[in-house]
Formats: C-alpha cells, structure tokens, sequence
C-alpha cells in the first residue's frame, strides 16, 4: 500500500454521505486488518456506513479489499464441480446438513465452510458437534481430501480466509452496526468468494426470526449479494425464504440433528424437505446438472450413506445415540382451535436461553437443549393437548425461557389463519 | 447505579432515531467512565448521536451525567462575583487573554479553566505557555486564593472534573465525531457548571475557521448551551461572532501573546478590541456590575496591572522578552488593490502547520511559530508589500504552511469587498 490516508477523513466522507473511493476502501480495509485503524475508529465507520448507505461499487470494493486480506481457496483440482449455499440464519434452520450430503449424492461437491451460532440463531457447527466424536476443525488437505472421497463436508472456515471479516464481525456484534446491509453482503460474499466455489445459493431468510425482518430489505441484500457474486465470477442465485415460524419442528442443536436425520431417511417435516430440495435444485442446476431429481436421492438413501460417510470422515459416529436433556417442560394448548400463529423470534431467543445458543462467543452451548414443537401454524390443536417440549440440562433457565415464549402463539378460528404461502418466496438471479 | 443497561440495545435506539431515557443516559456515561462499556461501543453511539441527533431533554441528561462523572468547585467562599467565558475556538482567538484580567480589573471574579489547542484552532494554555515560567497546573487551593487576591485565574482543568468528557473529547477526536451539536454543547457545558461559575458568556465562531461554518449551525449550538446553563442555574448567554477571517493581525502563541499586551496596553487591533469589550459588558452585566466601563480599564493600565500580577502569580515573567522564531519567510502582494478576503481556516492550518499546533496530543508546539498578518480584508495594499510573515523554529515547515495558504486571498476592487459586518453577529439569551 503506497499512500496512506487519514481514518478520520474516511469516516467524515461516509458520514457527510460521501462516496469512498476504491483506494480508500483498500487502505482502510487493509490498514484496520493490520491495527492501524483502531476499533473505535471501525466502529464509527460501520455506524456510518449503517445509516448513510453504501454505493454498488462501494460495497465491491468493500469485499474485494476483505477478500484481499487473506488466502483464497482453489478447488479446481477436484474431479467434480462445487457448490456451496449460505443461509442469512433463522430459527430451526437444519437446512445444511441434509443438504450437503444430498447435493453431493447428485455428483456436486459442496465444501461448506460454516460457523457458529451467536444470538438467537443457531450455527451449523454447534448442531454437528451434538455427534459423538465429530469435529468441526479440518485442514485444507483433509477437507479437499474429503471433497474428493466423500463429495461433502461441512467444517469451521480457517483464520486464513477474510480475517479483516472476523475482525470486523466481532466489532460489528458488539456496536449495534450487525444490521447495515451493505456489511452483511460483504462480510457473507468476501468468504464465499475467497472459499472458490464455483455455484453460491443463498438463502436469504425474511421475518420475525431474521436479520431481515421485511421483504425490501431481504430483496436488496439478495440483490447486493447476487450482484456481488456475479461479478467475482461465481454462479450466484438468491431464495428469499419464510422465517416467520421456526422451519421444521426442532430448534436446539442435538434435536435438529435428529430431525434432519429423518429427512435424511425420507420422512421429516414437509417445509424442511420443500426447502432442502429447492436450494438442491439451485445448486445441481448451477453445476450444470440437470438430469438428476434430487427428491429420489432422499428416499432411495443415497443421501443418507454420503451423510454417513461425511459423519465418519470427521471422527463422528453416525449411530451413536445423540444427547438427552436432564429436564423437559411441556406448554400445552389453552383452548381448542386451529394455531394461528408462532413466532420464531419468541422461539430462538427461549431455545437460545434454554442453552442451545450463546449470548458470548466463549460461552458452551448445551447439546441437549432446545424446543420440540409438536404444532405448527394451520395446525389444529385441542385444549391440554401438547404445543411445544422445552428441553435443557439447567432447570433454573425454564423462567427466562417461558417469558420469551409469552404471547408468542395465537390460537384461533381457521379464518383468522393467513394463508400459508410456500416456504420460498421468490428467486433472485 | 442499581440497574444495569444492555450497550448494544442503547445503541440500537439511537441509531434507529430513538430517544434514550434518563437512566439509558446515567448509565451509559458511567459505564463509560469506569470501562464497562468500551470505546467502539461509544464511538458507534457518537457517530448515531452525529446522525440522528438528541432531543434538548436528552442532551440536557447527557450533560447531567457528564458532570456526575467528577467533582463539582465551589466559589461562593469568595468575595467577589464570578463570570467566566468559552469560545467554540477559532484562529487568533486570544481573547481570553485581555479579557480575564480586564473583568477581573473591573469587580468581578474570573475563573478560567482553559485547555490546549488540538487541530488548526490555538489553545489558550499554549499561548501562555509562551511568557518564560509561565505554568498552567494549579492546585484547587492555588486557584482560589489567586482568585481571591488578583481576581483573574487562567489555569488547567483539574482531571476531576468531568472526567467522562476528557474520555469521550480524545475518542470524538479520533473518531470523525467532533462536528455534533448534542456532544459539543454538553462537552462545553458540563465542564462550565462543574466549575461553578455565577455566569457564562459563550463566544459561539461561525466562519471558515470555526466549528460550526454556517450561522444556522452557529444559532442551534449557542441556543442549546445557554438553555443547558440557564436550566443549571448559571446565568448564561452567547454571542455568534464572526470567524470567517483570522481575529487581529496574529496566530500564534508568542505573537498572540504580544497582540494581547498591546490591547492590555491600550492599543491593539480593533477586531480584538471589540471583541473584548462586548464580552466584558455581558461578563459584567450578568454579575450586576453596570456601572464600570471596561473601556476606561483597557485605557487607564488598570487591566494590566491586574494582567502582570495574574502571570506573575503562576511564575511567569511579564516583562521577560518572548521567544522568537529561528526563521521568518514573507508573503508579498501580487497587484495593487484592496485585500477582499483572507481566509481564516487556511492560516489556521497554516500557522499549525509552522508548529503552533499539535497534531497528536502528545506533540509539543513552538512558542514562536505562526503567522503575522500585514493586512486585512478591508485594506488597500500595493503589488510588493508584505501581506504576511511567516514564524518558524523548523524551515522545513515552510513548503507545507505555503501550500495550506494557496488561493486564501484575493486581491480586488474595493467594489468586491463584502461589506465587512461587526464582529459581534448576534446574540442569544
């Protein structure tokens, strides 16, 4: 980096509603990977940022500078073509790990590099880490081993890959600036672009139990993102996807390993299939596979012995049985009638609370902890008959557990049921 | 502080244009004082305080829980009235140098705390620091006692006051959040009342040079501080004073310095005169003196002799000669005609540049160093005539200190002259 500019002149541009310029955005970007922009400084920028907005080309330039502060993956090597998908986070959302074996089971490799939950949404890795044995940290060998063997993996993503992201996500977590979409793009493409796959299909969750809480705004981070990816050279598609009411029955991390378990062996809630086979069929046909239904590989059990091997493959057993919690509490139904509604934010922040996420990033997560549902809205229930099966190994949590769940279901007239819509709302390509 | 306040959420009201409550406000100053909320957590809040700006009531609590961080001064053991004054700062503001001694020469007590210079305005320290054994550091016992024989006390501010405004002043600094109302006019305020003075006159700059660059800005900081000093029971009122060209004929420590004595002394350029005189009367009438013209004062040697017994009394040498500059470089005019602007910012940053002011905290400056100025707007000057001298200790400085001068001037017909105003625009009570 030849020039050198001032951090405060960058911030004042962005806060008189300026637009940096591509040498700002590198020296900033590079300058704060390296410490010479201090954290508050950062901070003050992602505010800016988070209410002035950002330019298309400002937030290229944003992910290309996170891109360019660490390593990028290759995996041209490997005798099939890849695909990966991310998920924005919502509550209940198992979708990775019936698809990725699934994916692969239709001759796609999808090398998933996730995370961990933080807040009231889970994180892939803490469900996987449910299994006896299974372990989240592979090498860059071991994982391009595994592609090649398996055709699946699902691993935590290296220090090497965007750090100036890491950096700036913790910052972002701690000062109110998580929700700035020209960041949330950004901080999602800069890793999905330096992993080097060659087919991204995001799933960009919208309502209650989401980052994006309107269509407009999941519309634009889709478009944002989409954009993004196409540019940088990567087959990009975006589904905008319901996350008003927790996908599936489950939300804990053990309890969704089962469920996606069952999918796996065919069964399985109908609104997790619907959406693990539409995100399958995105990135089959960004591969350029067109010919395979992957709707059989989920009934014939092709996707269950990939998920097996994948299992295996990091040291988990397939066939261990998974954790119990020490203590269940059940809510039951308080009138007859049809479940009008339930929220999932009210059911992430309890599962959350329960012990199934973590409100640090040092915290534990319990294996065990969560919350069964055993009626979805457009359910017809019967008064005493069970809603949902609180689950943890902490009894004390049950109070804090139960307030977050208040008001959070509606049990009334099947008129007063808004229509369900399907699970995907729409495409953006 | 009984209850504790989640950080992020306060962050998140104010970034989404909410109001923060009383105790939202009590809290996050004191967390902020004691560490527990971090600096890029009040650097985000500054920058949504920057943007969204706070309601008179917030900033009223703001500026309440500023002065809650530290100690209160109390000066009603003295026998005399107290009036102190604060300008927002602008280039070749000496002012307060005349006009401490001149109030205190006519029956009335001044207390100034003072600070140094940070950026292209001068810091009134600095510019004591130039008379030989001058020193700023008194103890509370020290300063009342001075107070109470010579009347008139320029001095450093104890680290006990306000100390969560000396935290939040060094990250605004740094942060590109220096430029908001709501955080300027109770960083001002809550060290005013926490001094104890009877009354305040605010010199509120408007000008190129100043903070606030238009008038309309001006106006909302000024009546945001005298409503904060009148709700705190300090009798307060501000004058909008024009900083659009430098005030008198230096910038400078030293050379401002001199320019005070020859005001003290009787003579002295206008600007400064008239400057002085307005904010001794409202000095004066806001304590009930009215029948003392502190124009007699300035003219009869009774201002000075209180000015050489205030620098005597903190070890300084009135009549020692002051420093000066290693070296000098002259600016000449280019064409016959009259000087129709002289831009304050550009000398600012110039004289800084020459070593009059620091660009980290922790620099020293130069006594010497800063501009003279041979004309003003206004004037008639002939091709060749210096129009200005340049002071320095450092020749190297000389290039850049040019450059900061570029296209600062013009030279005109006197028909493109803007009629040159008072220097006293407005005031506000």
């Amino acid at each position: 980096m030849s020039e050198a500019f001032d951090t405060v002149d960058i911030i004042r541009t962005k806060r008189d509603r300026g637009e940096l310029s591509p040498q700002q955005i590198a020296w900033v970007i590079d300058a704060y990977t390296h410490g010479v922009v201090a954290d508050e400084q950062m901070a003050a920028l992602a505010m800016a940022i988070l209410l002035n907005g950002m330019s298309r080309r400002e937030i290229s330039d944003w992910t290309g500078a996170m891109i360019a502060s660490g390593e990028r993956m290759d995996f041209s090597s490997l005798s099939r073509p890849t695909a990966d998908k991310h998920s924005t986070g919502g509550v209940g959302d198992k979708i990775t790990l019936p698809l990725a074996p699934l994916v692969a089971a239709c001759g796609v490799a999808v090398p998933q590099l996730s995370g961990r939950g933080l807040g009231h949404t889970g994180g892939t890795l803490d469900k996987l880490e449910a299994i006896p044995g299974w372990r989240a940290a592979l090498s860059n060998e071991e994982m391009l081993d595994q592609l090649e063997d398996v055709g699946a993996v699902i691993c935590a993503a290296g220090s090497g890959l965007a750090p100036a992201d890491k950096r700036l996500y913790s910052l972002r977590d701690v000062t109110g600036t998580v929700e700035a979409i020209p960041l949330i793009a950004s901080s999602i493409m800069s890793k999905k672009i330096a992993e080097g796959t060659g087919v991204l299909v995001l799933d960009v969750k919208v309502g209650s139990g989401a980052f994006m809480k309107t269509q407009a705004d999941a519309r634009e981070l889709a478009e944002t993102m989409v954009a993004l990816g196409q540019d940088a050279g990567v087959h990009t598609v975006a589904l905008l996807t319901d996350m008003s009411t927790p996908l599936g029955l489950t939300a804990g991390n053990g309890l969704e390993v089962r469920e996606s378990v069952e999918v796996l062996a065919g069964g399985g809630p109908q609104d997790v299939i619907d959406l693990t086979l539409a995100l399958a069929r995105e990135m089959l046909a960004g591969a350029g596979v067109t010919d395979v239904d992957p709707a059989d590989a989920l009934q014939d059990g092709r996707a269950m012995d990939v998920w097996r091997a994948m299992i295996q493959a990091q040291d988990g057993d397939p066939d261990a049985p998974l954790p119990t919690a020490k203590e269940t509490e059940e809510i039951v139904a308080s009138a007859d009638g049809v479940l009008t509604r339930l929220d999932a934010f009210a059911v992430g922040v309890s599962a959350w609370r329960l012990g199934a996420g973590r409100a640090r990033k040092e915290d534990r997560v319990q294996a065990a902890a969560g919350i069964e549902l055993h009626a979805k809205p457009g359910d017809t229930v019967t008064k005493g008959q069970p809603l949902m099966t609180l689950h943890t190994d902490t009894p004390g949590r049950f109070g804090r557990a139960l307030e977050a769940l208040e008001g959070s279901w509606s049990i009334g007239a099947a008129s007063e049921l808004t229509a369900p819509g399907s699970i995907v709302i729409d495409h953006v390509r």
